[in-house]
């Protein structure tokens, strides 16, 4: 999933969100079809990170796809070199959430017009990232149109292995990778939304946060054995777990304050930290959820990573399918708006 | 590939075109770097209709891309259930040309706009085609932004029966499969772009043809085992046959009164013929190419398909790589300016 970073933030009016929409008319359809022509029916299909198909003996192929669009998802004038790593790294993201090790990619490109700086800058970014992690572009389409990037990604993964969904059992302790929320602060910088603290040399790890995302490959594959599910959370923590939550039954507990921070989030207010950590989305680090026996096995990889993985809370038996918690680190519960304003996703549809 | 039939003709003003352009920028550095990291490359990378991976045992995954950008591809305002079911025809085109069977694909959506209607009647022509072609929606990603399709679909083949570009000998026959031309009919009419004589049941005909192609899927499953190359000419017929001349480095000799023509097409001034049928576009025929001695077997092919497949000339030894000769049923060769004029193919940066 990528996020739209540069349009407003979403109003509280509701209406059929995309997740909503996809699901309604898409996911019914493709659904319907599958029970009828069961024949090359996907193993796992619309609804996680990837879908997986059946492949060579013993190993299935994840594929995930992601469009982005020039000043939705990234400015129209920024650095090609960091769009083209960008859009690679948000379907790397996708598979690193299923546990798939990249192979190979399809691009498909609607340039406003011929610009053959901005495309040698962005295929240098794209192959940079590409040779980082083995990734061979197949295939690929070109047109003249609004700046689009669409990316369709492959990876594989020995039979059985993906990382779905809808895997999450209670009692199952709740992680997420790396640090939250630095992007959206980037992003409040670039909008001038909030009154910040915030540094030259601040303001230039968020960028490189929010410009160049790193995939969390290795932890993926690594996540195949230990995970019971997992995703990528690129929408928001709070409303990307919510997929987890929907797909396995189940609702969650969650610390707020334990949500791991960088310094420069840290000396933003505490709302501020609460928003970018909780909800802000474009971060690409993944949720995923173990079995609570498993926190020495966690702390292992995350040094052997040099990854930060953070214990945020547990699975719990779900009220209503979609039960969130959420908690300071007093345990005392956020109020139900708190808690509704925090967990709402980004919505491509909601303006 | 797909024809962006709404924007005006190419001049001759030479730039760098669409092919160069992709191949000078993606394609180079795709293949430096299959040969500098060999693991997982595709069997067949960039180049072809599709890309070909390795699956299950004894058989292989073929990949196509193709993106669709409103007001180039289609009209914004065409009927929704048309855009949906051209959006996957043109793929499913692709995957013909390389003799694959359809088994899924992953759709990226750009909308304006949350347009619910829109979105229903797109599904509907999607899946209706989907369906008969037991073709499964695998993933997908939809977000905000000027009305762009993106899909990329899969089709299984016997390990080593991909119909590749660059199997062309010298002395093989060179066929279409349909009628050529009725596409571009249609657009001349939306554009009042010459003087044409249509009546309105001739109008109905060219429309079908422009806004619901037919994939000729079953054609390219039963080319395996006779073709030597084939490819799918949705950017005009001489424009497409130069990539199979190119990838196969031979020449041919095409006589442009064979071009296969319906009625309505047949009607219209000489020159609208052969501009329509040898560079029109927008097709999705197959043109392939055969040893000599197939002519029976395709014949009984034409008659089981009913579907019109015509010789239209051969594959000669190539002078500069790239030889292309027309004639017409007299043998008289057209002039080099009329040659190289119909020869163009749309080119997707050239304006």
């Amino acid at each position: 999933m990528t996020k739209q970073f540069l349009q407003s933030p979403p109003s509280n009016t509701h209406k059929l969100g995309e997740f909503e929409l996809i699901r309604d008319i898409f996911k019914t359809r493709a659904e319907q079809m599958m029970k009828a022509k069961p024949q090359h029916a996907p193993l796992l299909g619309i609804g996680d990170d990837g879908a997986v198909i059946a492949s060579r003996p013993n190993e299935e192929l994840v594929i995930t796809t992601d469009m982005l669009v020039a000043d939705r998802h990234f400015f129209a004038d920024a650095d090609p070199y960091l769009v083209g790593k960008k859009s690679l790294a948000v379907n790397l993201s996708d598979l690193a959430a299923m546990g798939a090790k990249p192979t190979g990619f399809t691009l498909a490109l609607a340039l406003p017009k011929q610009r053959q700086a901005w495309l040698h800058g962005f295929a240098n970014g794209l192959f940079d990232l590409a040779e980082l992690f083995d990734c061979h572009l197949i295939g690929g389409d070109t047109c003249q149109g609004p700046l689009t990037i669409s990316i369709t990604a492959f990876g594989v993964i020995p039979s059985g292995q993906a990382i779905k969904r809808s895997g999450a059992q209670v009692g199952d302790s709740i992680w997420v990778s790396g640090e939250l929320g630095d992007a959206r602060l980037a992003l409040a910088h670039h909008r001038n939304e909030w009154s910040l603290n915030l540094e030259s040399k601040d303001l230039d790890q968020v960028n490189q946060r929010l410009h160049s995302p790193v995939p969390r490959v290795a932890l993926g594959i690594a996540l195949r054995e230990i995970a019971t599910s997992a995703l990528d959370i690129s929408d928001g923590l709070l409303g990307d777990l919510r997929h987890i939550l929907e797909a396995s039954h189940v609702g969650a507990q969650i610390n707020i304050d334990a949500l791991p921070r960088s310094q420069v989030l840290r000396r933003q207010a505490q709302a501020i930290q609460y928003q970018c950590a909780a909800s802000g989305g474009d971060d690409y680090e993944l949720c995923f959820t173990t079995n609570s026996n498993q926190h020495d096995k966690i702390t292992k990889l995350s040094a052997e990573l040099g990854l930060p993985l953070t214990c945020i809370g547990q699975i719990i038996k779900s009220q209503d399918e979609n039960s969130l918690i959420l908690e300071n680190s007093d345990g005392v519960p956020l109020s139900p708006k708190q808690t509704k304003e925090l967990q709402r996703s980004f919505d491509h549809f909601r303006d």
